[in-house]
């Protein structure tokens, strides 16, 4: 590709269609006529739908969700006065769940993580250069390791150490730093501690964590060094919203990378952190465009 | 899965929820208004709109591609009244293409095969389970080789040879099988004979075509040699549109498989042989559920 | 391909340079000189090696796996002489054990199943066209359902009911079939039913086990539900060799597809059986062409 | 994995059993009894085969390729002697090719760039954290570009700016900076410049490059825009060893990625960046490794 047709895209990119458009997601259980009633409502206010996607889980009695992206000239001032119109117009009527987000801000996100830096010098990278959708305003870790790598990116650096004994003091350290509703968006990109129900309550915004993952999978430590004594041929990663079961969230995204009986357990590592940081930078991407919605303990990715 | 699980999922499948369901397929000329004119319209008959999937070129002057699955008690007697009241409510002022489709009605399929028969056993294989919402009515063939493999499923075998002299006759023979409207889709399952433009026209269906794909492509004849000459480490598939050019139409589908040094040309081919008969087959499944549109030499698959 | 191509390659397939060639496999600790060693003894016998592939764990104290491919006249009725000599002059020394296989021998394969039948119908179909190199000499079910569609391969079916009361003499049914060297190697191509220690030992031969896989596992009944609940994004399949520990046995091959939230539970169960055949047909491919190496609870797969 | 784990697999990294351990190639025309020879060779001076690899293209006439890893204590000061002795023992015997690598030295490389950054900060970030057996003496852009970020990582950058009429005076330059026998390999990371025949000539060590695929491929200009139009479902990457064609060479390492009808020609770029990084980073290490054999026009990786 030429450096003109980059150009051309950097620009496309950075005014990429999405001024003066919205996106609402919505979702309830399944009703005649909700998508009819949806479209009527952003219709008469002169809206032109992007894009619409739809996901019902049966026709009967099933769950119902929709991401409708919209274009609609001063839409950004708009939000508020929108919200207050479809709750009385349509959510009411529906008894449906509903956000509208502008697509034009993009996501303030915070990071935490420990000393492994594959994940957060990705998303660092990328955001860097526009590639994701989102701001990043703070990395809190319990290390003070990577405080150059971050800071180099004009990023500031929270260290904030853990033990057993300072579990309670140091969440509290953490959310006067993550809480508040500064933040959209918290990646755990490869945080080590156990955070505690009290804190996912807390923090008020969705936290995103990236888990290795194996068939079969291996609970516990030493998992790499377990799936090499078992001859895995797959090493996969799944990035998960974080809940009281910490591995256990609705699963945005997974993918596996192959590896064979010469790889060493350290190769098994490096295979995991590739797959890791690829996958966890997706499932970022799809939550900061509004693409996930919760489905019970699932997600609908559109 | 337990045996009982099975059966209840064979049960499911057997009436799984189609009855009573059809599918609007819609594309046009980007226009405000049209996600809320055409919902209304499928909602003021009665209808519950199952699924809907959108997509957009463009916010300003793109194209527009819906596809609508809809729950209506009867529908299946009603579709040439639905469409007609469509054209005049909805399609005519959007100056919009439009097909209804019934989805409890399976597709009625021919299947066009030279020699090769991976890719027309998993078809028959797949039909014959129920896998493919599809009824294989003939399979037209050049040689004789495949014919007892045919009709053990129940499937009328027509053996029509081709020679460059005789095409003209042969196609003439192939079309008195194949046209007529008495098909929705052709298959071609290897067929290794180009066919001609007048063909395509005649045959008064969509044609889909399953290709051997390489990075980068080898043209011509012997591509299996010339990959294993130039040292692919992948071995693809790509199942497409048949068009006047063959080899060039609309890409539904695409897939590849790895393979290293140690394949011989034997190996590409079994190698490719397995790729083929997958892309090809979920390609034909995307088809008979109504999930491809035509967007100029591009596809869109919902 | 033209069809010329074709019928060169079945030709070269029918006698693809594996007669006159044979396989020797070698596990031993590691020591200096073994591989000198096992390659004078071949060369002095005027073989000619054609393919050598090595492993060792570790340069001080690991284990070395080998494996030989070699060209040598007249192989075929003289590899009882070989093993006798290579157990004087190379075993003995190095502490190792041995394998001779005759390449042009095709190996003597059983397939137990249960009423899942695209496994089954898999194997029988490669192995009817020459793709694997083995010969299906019985099948044995707990059920007769698939009866017709083995002996039209011209393969022997034996049905054996199998319920918890007469669990013992089911097996004892089996070892009849199965037991006694009339196989090299016993596939479970979707059996359901657990088998005893005791008759994992008995039947004298290794079995191989295909098994469903997801990110994370999911242990015991309704795999398939559960993997929906959680919304994972791949669906996979693990190939081993079958311990007393059914599912835990060393890992041969692994794959996965994806999957989206619009999967049903139906769509997820044929999504997994597509990737159990192909898991399973490559495991039995590299099995039969003496690939596989047994290390441990793992396998090295040259 | 625990930070202690990390440490240990760190520890074992840094020794990772190099020292003291070199790798052989060899490659001729396939003989009885090179193998023993090779390893007879080694054995008789108290080394130990760690790994061995071969490949033969066919048991009568064909190539033979051999990679061989041995521990030999204090080898890095006996290599120019081992390769005079095998010489005249081993290579004149056979008519062989060879090469010893010391396997504790890193390879010299530098890196040639324009304007985008993905491949080359993947490169730098990767050496940076030992994860690549190679060090970056140089990069050579003809830009100013990503100076910064190249300094960052304490990297020399050297900027030759090249037009059509400089063309030649700009090659000079390079391979001032290039040449001499400075580097065991130059990398190519997105440089956008047709190299000359000469260039590739004098620079004296293997070039390896990156190059985009689609499957079919577009040749020319524009290929992201033309693969949009084309609809193509993959995009692909090739990393190949460059020739006088410069995207012909033999072919290293392929990968693909999945994208759809929504992925905009900007996703699509973006989509290709990321395998583009990843196939050439796997690329480099194994030739770095020193696992990628020539084989005519295509490539025998061990």
């Amino acid at each position: 590709m030429t450096g003109a047709v980059l150009s051309a895209l950097r620009a496309q990119e950075s005014s990429s269609g999405v001024t003066d458009t919205a996106r609402l997601l919505v979702s309830c259980a399944d009703r005649p006529g909700i998508v009819a009633g949806v479209s009527r409502f952003l219709v008469e206010r002169g809206a032109n739908i992007v894009q619409s996607d739809q996901y019902s889980t049966n026709p009967e009695s099933g769950s119902f969700f929709l991401r409708v992206v919209f274009h609609l000239p001063g839409v950004s001032a708009r939000l508020d006065e929108l919200s207050e119109q479809f709750a009385v117009e349509v959510a009411q009527r529906f008894g449906s769940d509903f956000e509208f987000h502008d697509a034009a801000r993009p996501k303030r996100v915070a990071i935490m993580v420990s000393r492994y830096d594959h994940c957060l010098l990705d998303l660092l990278w990328r955001t860097s250069r526009g590639e994701l959708p989102m701001e990043i305003g703070a990395v809190v870790s319990n290390w003070g390791d990577l405080r150059d790598e971050v800071t180099r990116f004009g990023v500031p650096y929270h260290e904030i150490p853990v033990t057993r004994a300072t579990k309670a003091t140091s969440e509290s350290a953490q959310l006067d730093v993550l809480g508040g509703g500064r933040y959209d968006l918290v990646i755990l990109a490869r945080y080590m501690q156990i955070l505690s129900d009290d804190f996912l309550r807390r923090v008020g915004c969705p936290v995103i964590n990236i888990h290795h993952s194996f068939l079969p999978a291996f609970a516990g430590a030493g998992p790499y060094e377990r799936a090499k004594e078992r001859g895995v041929k797959l090493i996969g990663a799944t990035a998960h919203y974080a809940t009281a079961d910490l591995d256990e969230g609705p699963i945005i995204e997974q993918d596996v990378t192959r590896v064979s009986h010469r790889a060493t357990t350290r190769d098994l590592v490096r295979a995991g952190a590739d797959v890791e940081r690829s996958v966890l930078q997706r499932a970022v991407r799809w939550h900061c465009e509004d693409r996930v919605l919760l489905h019970g303990n699932t997600t609908v990715v559109f």
